[in-house]
């Protein structure tokens, strides 16, 4: 079954399209963090970022480096958050790769999130753990 | 003068480092999200990913898709979020590009940004002033 953005890309569902090409599409988020909010999609499925192929991803980044800036400009913003959100627990709802670019401006409340203060054996241990595995 | 990452990749600052290749350096973060919250980090400095080259960026995406399932497994946690921010209003603090790669588990607490509700109409203004620029 094709995902909704599938839809989105064959037409079949209506979306404010700002950016497309022969492997590419980029809409508005319907339910946006902030105005200009903006999901940049790979026509070709696969569940995440991870799972999509490097030659995927490549031109993918290639499309968020041309249209990010813009989408700054174009709504008067001070900056962005690019961001993927990989797997259920980290908020994912849509299982077809997206990158959200979304436009910050100073003081709109979106501050990041709590931080831990581990000690330096802690993170001995979890750099080791994961150099092992590399 | 080099930026703190410089440092970590020449050396003069220690840091739980990761991965390492030619291009890119990949250490723990010390006020991590949850633990294993990796920085991935191109050895040529730029303010940010929107202002480092294609080539350094693909790069860098080739890096985050290859280490960043490890870290999940090495974390035992259940997906990922990967974010980059450009600018200081959207909470950057070192202008030396990088990319977050932060484990994530189903309910640690790290839920998403409050979402706005625009009207189509609105939306379709938004979509029109990006498209005209882009």
């Amino acid at each position: 079954m094709p995902s909704i953005f599938s839809k989105i890309i064959s037409r079949e569902i209506p979306a404010h399209i700002v950016y497309e090409d022969e492997n590419t599409i980029a809409f508005l988020d319907i339910n946006p963090v902030n105005p200009g909010h903006t999901l940049v999609v790979p026509k070709e499925e696969a569940p995440n970022i991870l799972e999509s192929s490097p030659e995927v991803v490549r031109h993918l980044l290639d499309v968020v480096q041309k249209i990010a800036p813009v989408i700054v400009r174009a709504t008067e913003s001070d900056g962005c958050t690019i961001t993927a959100n990989i797997g259920e627990a980290s908020g994912q709802s849509v299982f077809h790769t997206h990158i959200h670019i979304i436009p910050r401006k100073y003081g709109d409340g979106h501050i990041g999130w709590s931080q831990l203060n581990p000690s330096s054996n802690e993170l001995s241990q979890t750099a080791q753990k994961i150099k092992e595995m590399i």
